[in-house]
């Protein structure tokens, strides 16, 4: 792990126009460290070759996401603070789909060494910004430095489960009432927008272009950019007794599906429960969503509505079928490997 | 976090020229997780949006490393076993230097669609066989996978204390024995070698010549391409006293003024105990070795040997100062950017 213990004070010069190539990496450490958020569960932070975290109840949860410019985001339409504030974000929203609290982020970022040091700064505002909105007390204890011709950002993230069992994918139960928290579709809407509204006449995205459509449909470009995912919610809905729950980040109707595979079970939605926009509903991905079952007898927990329910698996319904009122749906969503066309910008 | 929990099994055709753009994320998922080490720390494993690691003394061990194709390694020289190994071993290391016993591992991937499955599966293999190799009941509980145009890893590696305080770089105190387990000089001699010899006319990385080097100077390569860090010997320094502790990544000239700048003290290296090539020993990065304070009094853990003496701060050793014999030694080593030629290979 990289650290900043030998790094000197920030330098008071021209900070606009430094690169990363222009400074030592303790320097750059020492312009990143302190615009970092502290984790209130940090036993040992920055400064030595690992961190150390608290972990009260002898468990703590984990997960990992790796944000790539070119298929994850381009750097036309996302500013540094952006790019900072999706990586905690995203993260967050795994860690609460648990029904854990987050405690703790370790940051890994590579950059070209032409990039100004003020994207760093960037990403590190986003970072905290994101953290101290969302999961307050959870903060960034570590992280690397490295070089490349992309910028990187590999985000792990930790949660405290504060003696509950983990809310996993495998335990809906047929007549579960299947409920969100969070936003539906508008992370795909953006996303759409930008890629047909918000580049040039060559296709190429375009700062210009995304900053009008900022101002024309704020809530879709920021679903997607600065998504808002309802961390309190993952707890809250393992206290009210959550049978499964999982981030929405794949779209409805293929994460609905891996809730119900992994419980054998099919799930029907409500159209009725899912707005006008209906396909995309069920389609758009990215909206770090938080979709649960509960048993059907108790009251949700604020911030989830109702979208539908768990039926049982049949002759008919295959474990893993997502039905829409009764009937088939097909799935359709995101790869990593076929949704990327190469490009970066 | 990406799961298998919808993979198909493993398909039994022409696995060799499979790429990633040929199957689903959850297929490669299914192929790369049955190589993978379990953990036993591991509560939860893949397939949910996170996992769940034990932590018995209420706290763990993190720390995050990212290898990126061009800065940090080529194709032409390093294996994907090679990769996978090397990427776990120097996480494993930086745990170990806290006096930790590593547990467990999460590992992102980003590939061109374009790789070949093979290739995924090469790099599990190596990080399996070094967990098994190094740290047995280490394994992989969870990861990610991206499209990037450059082949990234990045690992976040946990460990932990069994109740012991972290051995952290600052308490290293004046008449310590300086001391060093594994190896000195090999790995720098080896990444020379490789720069030197392993390149064809124009200097670009070469998958033959290369390989001509791994017969000619097996152990230095090894040393580059695949280090063995003495992982037990971080936890053994532990129960033996060490004062202060460090993985020797950037060189152990710059490494032993980390813990001299934290311990707010000198150290001065016996000559006598740096073999014949004092400067190499000094400077050369990447060898993984811990370097360790230990009282005067007591008789060193195995693996490790004396190397020097922590000597007090005055007004002509300022904290931090290196020296040799007593006289000043400039310290130069590895810096991400500006160390990097921006090639790749």
């Amino acid at each position: 792990m990289t650290t900043a213990a030998d790094a000197p004070l920030p330098a008071s010069r021209s900070a606009a126009s430094e690169t990363l190539a222009d400074l030592s990496e303790g320097a750059v450490l020492g312009r990143i460290f302190p615009r970092l958020p502290t984790a209130t569960a940090q036993l040992l932070g920055p400064g030595d070759d690992a961190a150390v975290i608290s972990a009260p109840d002898g468990r703590f949860v984990v997960t990992t996401d790796m944000m790539i410019q070119g298929p994850d985001f381009r750097l036309a339409w996302s500013t540094p603070h952006d790019l900072g504030w999706k990586a905690a974000a995203t993260n967050l929203s795994d860690v609460a789909a648990m029904g854990a609290r987050p405690t703790a982020l370790v940051v890994a970022i590579a950059a070209p060494p032409s990039t100004p040091v003020s994207v760093l700064e960037g990403i590190a505002d986003g970072l905290r910004d994101c953290c101290e909105a969302l999961a307050p007390g959870c903060g960034v204890v570590g992280g690397d430095l490295s070089a490349s011709d992309a910028l990187t950002l590999a985000v792990t993230a930790f949660g405290d489960l504060e003696g509950r069992s983990p809310v996993l994918r495998s335990g809906a139960r047929p007549g579960d009432t299947v409920a969100l928290a969070g936003r539906l579709g508008d992370a795909g809407i953006g996303l759409e927008l930008l890629f047909r509204l918000g580049v040039d006449a060559d296709g190429v995205p375009d700062f210009d272009r995304s900053n009008t459509l900022k101002l024309t449909h704020p809530s879709e470009v920021a679903a997607q950019l600065t998504p808002v995912p309802p961390i309190d919610s993952g707890p809250l809905a393992a206290l009210a007794g959550a049978t499964a729950m999982l981030d929405v980040s794949d779209g409805l109707a293929i994460d609905a599906g891996r809730i119900a595979r992994a419980s054998g079970v099919g799930i029907d939605f409500d159209s009725a429960c899912l707005g006008e926009r209906i396909e995309v509903a069920l389609g758009g991905g990215e909206d770090h969503g938080l979709l649960a079952t509960f048993p059907p007898d108790i009251v949700l927990p604020p911030g989830f509505r109702r979208l539908g329910t768990v039926v049982a698996a049949s002759a008919s319904i295959v474990a893993g079928t997502i039905t829409l009122d009764g009937a088939p749906h097909d799935q359709v969503g995101w790869d990593p490997y076929r949704g990327w066309d190469g490009a970066a910008g």
